[in-house]
Order: C-alpha cells, then sequence, then structure tokens
C-alpha cells in the first residue's frame, strides 16, 4: 500500500524533530514566553520582511481560524469567503460557532474574484435593509486553496484593494503556504503576502510540523490581549516549546522552503506519472495536490493499492480523488505508484 | 401618502387593544403565569386540534427563531431553510449569533423542494468527510414565504416525510400564518400544519397585536425548561399578561381568521387594481404580500405618495417593489391607491 | 386577596395606554424610525440634561442587560457586580449565554463598595497570572438594587471615580429608576446618573409601561450600528411604536417621575402599617420594595390572604418575605392589608 | 540558575520521544483513526479497569475542559466547581466563552465538599424562583488539586453519591492525575475514579507528554458526534498520532505511573529539604506541587536563583509560592536547591 492520501501522513521532517530533542530537556517557562519561540518570530518577521509584524503559534488550522476571525470581528459581523473555503464547509461549523456568519461568494478553481467581491460589497450596503443583514466584516482567501490553485499578484493586489477601500481586514488561509510560494508557476513572494495582506498564517502541520500554524498580524493590528483570547479559546499550549522549537527549525537555514520545493518537485513527477498514464485531471493544480477524475470500477481497484482522498462525485459513475505530495514524499513512492496506475 | 408599506404598520386591531384595556388593572403574576395566558393556549390547542400541544408565547419573529432553533439543535448541527428564508437573510445572523449555521438550499418563488431536501440529506450523509461539516439538524420553512407563496398540503406533506425519515424536526415560520390560512389558493388547515409540523410559531405582531408570537411544540417535544431558556435569551416578559392577553382576544371568537380574511380580501382588491393598471408582478402570490417590478423613474415618483417597501434590484433600470395588506387595510386605501396609480 | 407581589401586577398607567390607544391606527414605519420614538428620545435626552445621549428602547430588563454588556466587552473581559445583582442571579445565566463572566464583588444591603472594587481592580492587574485570568471590562451596578437600596451620590461618584482610572464603563441597571430617583432619601438626580455613568437604562415595565426599557449611552459611547446589535439579539421589535409611543407618554408633563412619586408615597404608608404591627424589617429601604423577616408559621398564613414575594430563607424557621408598592398601588390597598396583618 | 517552577519546563519523557522518532515515517491517516492512537485507547480501558471506557485525546486542559463541559450541559446549566478549581480562575473564561456559568463552591485546601454540595442542590431546587436561575448541570473537581490535594475514597463516593441522587455527571480534571494516583497518601486506584465519576481526563501535557490529555467517557456516555464536536471547538489535530503515539508509550509498560512516582519521590525530598531549612508550608501537599510562604524580601532573593511560580498574596509582606516536581526533576536539581536555601 502506498500512500498519497494527504499532506499530514507523516510526522515532523527530521529536522524538526531533531531540535525537539536537542532542547527536550531545557527548563523553560511556558505559554510561549521562552527564547526559542522568540527566535521563531524574529525569523518569520525576516522571512516576511516584515519587521513589525506581531507573530504567534496556534495548534491547528481550524483553531487558527476560528481564533483570528472570531477576534477581528464585531458581533455583527461576518466573513466573506469562497463557498468552496475550508471556513465555509469543512470546519465542522467552527467559525458559526463562534457566533459568524461565514457569507459565502461563488468561486472558480477554488478562488474568488475581486470584481465579484467589489460587486457584492457595493450592493450590500447600497441595499436599504442591510441594517437587518449580516455586515461583511472581513474576507478570507485560502492560498494556495482547497484546489491546491493559486492567486496570482495581480489577483491578490485587486482583492486587497477592495478591502482596503471598504476597509476590511484581508486574511489569508496558508495552510500549505510553503507548497504555494515555491510553486513554480507563482509570481507570490512572502513579502507580497505580508504587504497586501492584514493577517495571514504560515501552515506547519501540512509542512513539515507535527503540529502548529504561524499567525503573522502585520500591521500592528493584532487584537489586544491575544494572548488571552488563545488562552480562552483553549488553543494555548502549556509547553509552548512545542511550537517554538518547531517553528524556530523551519526557519533556520530555510528549511520550511526548502521541503516545500521538494513536495512540488514530486508532484511535479506524480503529474507526469498521471498524464502519461492517460489520467484526466478535475483541474489544472500548480501546487502539491492533484486531482483527477475516475470511473468508479477504477476507484474501487485503485484504492486498494494506493491510499487516496475521495473528495466528490461530479456524477453518478465518476469519483474526483485527491492526489497529495509532501516534504515527506519520495522518488521511489512516485515510482510504486507509476507501476500501479 | 398612503402607505402598503408592510402589514405592521399600524398599532393592534381595537378588539385587542379593547382586552387590554379591560384587563388593566387585575392583580396578575408575572411571567405567563396568569390565566388569561392560561386560555389563550387553551384556545390555540383546540385551533390546531392538537390537545397536547405545548404552547409558549415569546415577543418577536426573529427572537423566536432564534429561541427555538437554537433550543432544538445540537451544538454540531445547523439548519436547512431556503437561501431566501429569513433566518438566511433578514435577522442579522441571529441564528449564527446562538452558534449555529444555516445551510441554505435552493429556493423557487421563495420555497424550498422536498426532492432538494431529501437530495441533500442523502448527500451529506454519504460524504465521506461528513464529520467535518455541519450536520443538518432541522428543517426550517415559512409558511407564507418571505415572498407571500403558499406550500400546498401535498407539498407540506413531502417535506415532513423527509423530515422524519432522518429523523430531523420540521418548523414552520408563521409570522403571516393567517394570511396563509385564510387564502383562497390554500387547502392548508392550521391542523395540517399541527399534525405535520414539530413546531410551529402563530405570528400575532403582524396579524393583529402590537407584539408576540405563539410557539406551538405539537409532540411534546417542547424542550426541557423552556421558561428558562427563553428567559436565558432575553424573552421572558416580566408582564407575561401582554402576550397572554392579546392572544386570548386573537383566539377568541374566530377574531385571528377573521381579520386575516379581510387582509385577503384587501390583497385581492390590491392586485385588480395593480393588475387594471397594468403593472407587471414580480410573482404570483396568493396572500397579503404583493410584488411588482417598476420602472426605477416610475418607483422613484410614486414613492412620494405611497409608501412601500424596496425589496431588490432585479437588473440596472428596474426595482422590485413590496405591497402589503393587513387586517388594518381599509378599502377606502385602496381607492386611494387607485387614484394614484 | 391583594397583592403587594411585585411592580409588574398591572398593565399600563392609563395615561400610556391612552396614547396607545389614541395613536393606535396612525400608520408607522417600523423598527423605531417612527415620530413618537424620536420625541420620547428628545424628552429622555431633556430629562437627563444630556443632550449628546444616544437613546435606545428594548423590551425587558434581562434582554437590555444581556445587549448592553455583551457589545461593550471584549470577548475575554467580564462584568464586575455585586453577588446580589440582578445578572449574577436572576437572569438564568443570560450573561454567561452572551459569552462573559460576571465577576461577583460582595454586597452590603445590596450595593457594592467603591474601596473593594479598587482593591478588587488593583489586585487584578498586580497578579503576575493576570493574563490567563477575565478581564474586568466594565461595572454594573443597580439602582435601586434588587433590596431596595440607594446609593448616595458620593458613593456613586467614588466608583464612577475608580472606573474612570481603570477605563471602564459604569453601567446602572435602573429598573426601578423612577422610584430611586422619587425617594425621599436620595441626594442624586437624572443628570448626576447621566453625568456619573456611561451607560444605564430607565425602567419602562415596572413604572408605568406594559413593557420597555430606555437605555442612555451619555458619552456618544453607543457600540456602532446598535440597531443591528439589537436586532441580531432578537430584541427589535416590529411595531416599534410599542416603546415609542409608551415612552413618549411617560416622559411628557412628567408622567414617569409623579407616578415613581406615587408609588413612594404607598411605600410609606405601607412601612408605617408594617411597623405599626410590629413587623421586623430585613433591612431598611427608601423605595418601593420593602422586606419583611416573618416565622414560617406567620407566613404560611398571611400568604392566603397577601400575595407577596418569597425572597430567602435566613434560618430554617423564618422566611424574608417582599412587599412592593408601584405606580398602580392604591390607598386602599394598604387599608386592607393593614386589616389583615 | 534551578527551575522548580511547574511540572512542564521540559519537554516529553524521553520514552514519549523516542516512540515520536520510531513512528515518524509510518504514512498514516489523519485525525486519530491510526493504529497507534486506538492501542492508546486500549490501554486506558485496561488501567482503569473500564472495558466499555470511550477514550478521546484532545491537547491540553482548558481545551479540554471546555469541550467536555459544554458538551454535556444544557444551555441554562452550569457546572459546579470549587471556587480555586482551574476552571473557575485560571482558564480565562473559556467556560464562559462557551456560554456557560462556572457556580463556584467555597474550598477547603482546593476542595468541595459533598455536604456544603448536597446543601446547595437542595437549596437550589427548593428556590421558588430557581427556574430563573443557573441550573446546576454537572459537578467538576480536580484531582489533585490546584493546591496538591487529594480527595480520600470516602470524599470521591460521597460526592459522586450526591452527583448521582441529582442525576448530574461527575467529572474529574486530572492534568495531574498520575501525581495523584502515585501519592503514598492516597486510597484511590484508576479504576475507583473511572467507576466514580461520569466523565475524567488523565493529563500528559504535565506528566510526560509534550501535549495532550485523555478524556474518558466511562460509562459509554460520549456525546454523540463527539469527534464532529471536537472538531467544531478546533480542538481535532490532523495528525491526531502526535496524541496517540505519545499515549500509547506513556500507557505502555506502565510508564506512565513510573515516571510519576518518581516526581513524588523528587517531591518528598523537595519537602525535606523544605522543612529541614525551616521553611513554612502554605498547606500540607501530598502531590508534587508544594506550597512556602515567603517573606517578600526572601522572595525577592530567592526568585535570583530559584525559578518558582508566584501563588497569592497572603497579606501586605509575604508571598506564597509554589515549587513543583515532575518526572523531568532530578535528585541533582534538590540538591543545588538544598545549597541555595
Amino acid at each position: 500500500m502506498i500512500s498519497f492520501e494527504s499532506d499530514y501522513i507523516a510526522g515532523a521532517h527530521p529536522k524538526v524533530l531533531e531540535a525537539l530533542l536537542q532542547t527536550n530537556m531545557v527548563a523553560l517557562s511556558g505559554y510561549g514566553s521562552d527564547p526559542f519561540t522568540e527566535r521563531a518570530k524574529e525569523n518569520i518577521r525576516k522571512v516576511c520582511e516584515c519587521p513589525e509584524a506581531e507573530v504567534h503559534f496556534l495548534v491547528g488550522g481550524t483553531q487558527t481560524n476560528a481564533v483570528v476571525i472570531s477576534s477581528l470581528l464585531k458581533s455583527y459581523e461576518g466573513v466573506v469567503a469562497a463557498e468552496t473555503g475550508h471556513v465555509s464547509t469543512h470546519e465542522a461549523g467552527a467559525i458559526e460557532h463562534t457566533g459568524h456568519k461565514v457569507l459565502a461568494l461563488s468561486q472558480c478553481d477554488g478562488k474568488i474574484d475581486s470584481s465579484e467581491l467589489a460587486s457584492y460589497l457595493a450592493g450590500f450596503f447600497a441595499d436599504a435593509n442591510h441594517e437587518h443583514m449580516v455586515f461583511p466584516g472581513m474576507v478570507y482567501i485560502s492560498h494556495p486553496t482547497e484546489y491546491g490553485t493559486l492567486y496570482s499578484k495581480s489577483e491578490l493586489e485587486a482583492i486587497a484593494d477592495v478591502c482596503r477601500r471598504y476597509e476590511m481586514p484581508l486574511y489569508l488561509d496558508g495552510a500549505r503556504l510553503g507548497y504555494g510560494i515555491m510553486s513554480r508557476e507563482t509570481d507570490v513572494t512572502m513579502a507580497d503576502i505580508a504587504r497586501l495582506c492584514d493577517v495571514f498564517y504560515i501552515g506547519g502541520t501540512k509542512v513539515g510540523a507535527l503540529c502548529g500554524e504561524a499567525v503573522v498580524f502585520t500591521k500592528s493590528n493584532a487584537p489586544k490581549h491575544f494572548t488571552t483570547i488563545i488562552k480562552q479559546n483553549g488553543a494555548l499550549l502549556a509547553k509552548g516549546r512545542l511550537l517554538g522549537v518547531q517553528f524556530d527549525a523551519l526557519f533556520t537555514d530555510n528549511l520550511y522552503f526548502d521541503i516545500s520545493k521538494h513536495a512540488i518537485h514530486m508532484a511535479e513527477q506524480l503529474k507526469a506519472v498521471l498524464k502519461e498514464k492517460g489520467y484526466t485531471f478535475y483541474l489544472e493544480s500548480p501546487t502539491n495536490q492533484q486531482f483527477v477524475v475516475l470511473e468508479d470500477e477504477k476507484y474501487e481497484k485503485l484504492k486498494e493499492q494506493v491510499a487516496m482522498s475521495f473528495w466528490e462525485k461530479p456524477d453518478e459513475t465518476h469519483t474526483v480523488v485527491r492526489l497529495a505530495t509532501s516534504w515527506s514524499t519520495r522518488e521511489e513512492d512516485v515510482e510504486v505508484l507509476r507501476g500501479i496506475l
């Protein structure tokens, strides 16, 4: 059995684990007040070319989305997101659980469009009854999206522009940010993201860590007492070192980007094999997640030998599946797959 | 200036006000423990032909929806509703404020379709990832809908059927229930609603009362300690008599239905005048709310003399407006309108 | 049976009811956008000598407390209140339901003490672990308190002083404010309250209205989009006139204060009768609520003829009961009581 | 600098880290569906002598308390706890953030008393106004308590008895459970806890893990769809293995209890040193947390060489501090401390 089920099938990158091992017996204060955490923050600020950024570490993606979004919205506001956004669909209602509506926009390949956003916002404020409706209070995008696609720099700029016009924070969910930044087809840098977004997170769980996401507030705009907010949401680790040490390792010597590049390289090989074998792609993805359409019969047979993720059923007789590479994918895994396909 | 702006432009029906006046100085215990409230409940049980019904009085529609829905759902469940349902759009996120997602289905003339509902529910439980999604926990319909339309008895039965198959309560928002029941084009009775729904509310605010809605749990299924739940939501009146006395009056001598019938009669005259004058209807409504499409120029001129509700803009040059009749509409109001149109 | 059970045993003051009757058929826009509501606000601003005050009308006391408090607090803040404060004990957890802790201070005759408040706040911010605790975010006092007692002007000033030092809003629950203002033993005026508090509410339900409370933000400090917040909490009446017309009547020709004075006059007669008959007072109250300690046997017998409120059991063989007067109490009621005692 | 600051100053026990290392590259499905997690659950069931127990892994203590408590309470219920309970004081209002009040009982050495509990519950239901109050819905105790103290078996039985009489779940916070079970002064076993409590958690963070707590529902009483509830609260790890592998290691070959025993042994040495040097204990603790009262001057000097936790100020000139041992404390650490004291 070979697995392309997700980008979180392995533990931590060996260098990350090594860092945990090396620092294991150092006595440290809790809750993120240790020097490793501080150094990780500093390194992230550098990578983002954003010296004034406020960085906080949280444990997982859904938690991060819920804490960040609920801490930035007023009670009567909702978050605007693609109808396929992770917050819209696969977080078990974590956003609504905090009291806020996800205001869904239509999507194309997992992305929202700045013109549709602008026209939705214009329409909202023009509606005579808008005081009886949920106010759009911020915009959520994922990059890469849930479909592995990427915004171009000009698309990001256009969305950021609309957000600024309406004085609305732009929040980028970077659960797989490394894989986006290291895609060969992107013109977006970490500095661009820090410049264009008001807040974003750098995913660790799917890019080399056991767990952990780094939230970056780029405009000195972290909510007051954000540590207490994290605590109140049950998201503050007593052993904050677990996050600090891992991110310190990931943002030392370019590790985060090197291992992301490897995953992209593996995805390209995966893609080549799938193409060579005549598989139909559901859409064109330039990152580590690849989506193919299988006849159901084929799917049933294949999944006996290859772990993949069920994605959706486009019709009665076909299934869309996802195959993901990551920092842990080995060239030989792709070769084994080639033998099976 | 003549007003067809809404069905809540006047105070209370004179007989309702008279009842408040007559009972004003009677010393009563608070919080709905008085005999008028008890009698109102008893009369409602009779009208619904549902002797075991549990009846509670709340103050307004949004409050009622939020309290009923949040008290019936588990934390991980959402409420299924038409994308145009009042809970989906015009309650300022009151449902999400209680922590629950509104799961929107597409609509036709404001109604949901039982087949789409069934197929949505089947798809949800078939999805391999549904444990990461918001569970559908109950179904909300409005009758009449926000567009004045009505479900037929067989449509209601089909929806109730799907709900029972999935062991999901069916909740009917009857903010304008009287106007639905007294429409000439309905085959649905109060007893049908009590039989098919697990809970519904009989709107008072829009049908003769100063305020107040009567929630009816039809299957001995009111949440335990529902009075405490009402209190916790700030919805319990110290002077519960205000609701009890009004509903006692409305459900004595058929008043609720007689005044609803009058509103329907007025709507028919309004419709005749609009047709006679060549106005285009946005859709066909058999109840007290009528929707017409106006050229923007015409709209601007008309609203100097007639109070109407802006509804939506179907295109750049037209506006949909709503004209509503109610128990308080007088034949002469329609005549004045005829003169203006 | 004679009733001194509460100050909400009757309907509305006749002049309030008359105003509802007079305006009943005037066609008005909804949600508080009518001229009666506007005039009521203007009159309240005048009475408070606070021309810049923002006034909003809500339906009941628990609702008002929950909406005001939750709209002013940050997520990690709680409200400081006496352990006997209404928000601490008798609102079924409405404040916690909005996500906020009630931080209870000890009480004396229902009041908090400014020194204890100051020392609690100093201690909180000095605690090395306070980032893991609920931040005090505002102070709640009731005036009159739940025990009928009153703060003196200097006590109020001292509390307001502490609040200002900590940049914390001071909120006064005036469910029975009229009875406090018209007590013979107070030196506190409406203008004092408007000057010293950041927000307070003027109770209608217990002082002449069928329902309704007027929230007054005194420093141009109403939360942005407060109407949407009210709506989202299910507290916005479609027929906003119900509140506007009543408060317009109450704040025309000094009605609110005249009827409050009457209640105080009745309370003095009640007190005199109780003293004359040798009853033991639980505490000294200068307003419309009187608390007496009864032997349980006496209590059982008395309540066959007099409706009173059970308050608490100070020991195994005694019961504290409350007798309340209000605008609706008649001199003859007290005479009847004298005959019974 | 020597640290007795807390029981979470080091990383993971070497054997736990080793297990993470050994399993690091095994490809596993996410969200706790892996075989290590399954084996850990099975081992926990065995240790608790409770084969029908449902075990779930969460990340931290505050998160666990909030998720468990909010999933077991009805909206109108609160959780009863000691006024010094972790949920009452040091979780930044996490419980209230879920909408529930913490109903505080008085404490003695951090413990509640079964008689006071019984009398509080009897009083609550006897109160004529209890429908306007927060219902007690479950009981929370910590064992060891926040002060290091332990309930005896008979004390636990008495509390469990009251809970059963009122049909209220008993929940035990075992953040430091190992240190309680291995105390020389306890007569309480894991099986006792599983038998007497309806739900409890076995703390990992403070007893050898990097993070993680094991929630045990002992009576087949886990809320339906508890995994979705965990997800909705942002508490479900994509790499569920992080928790599964650690608890698998901790509950293999008695590791959890062996390392707890070591901590107790170290605490005894620490205690001996403190006594020998004439320090005053704040209270008598039989577990790994020791509390001493220092003159402020002494405290200021000592903390230059020893990391301790500030606990509270009993008066103007003294400070209570906590010194904690754990699995990671070495005999030589105590010797160094002896040299300093």
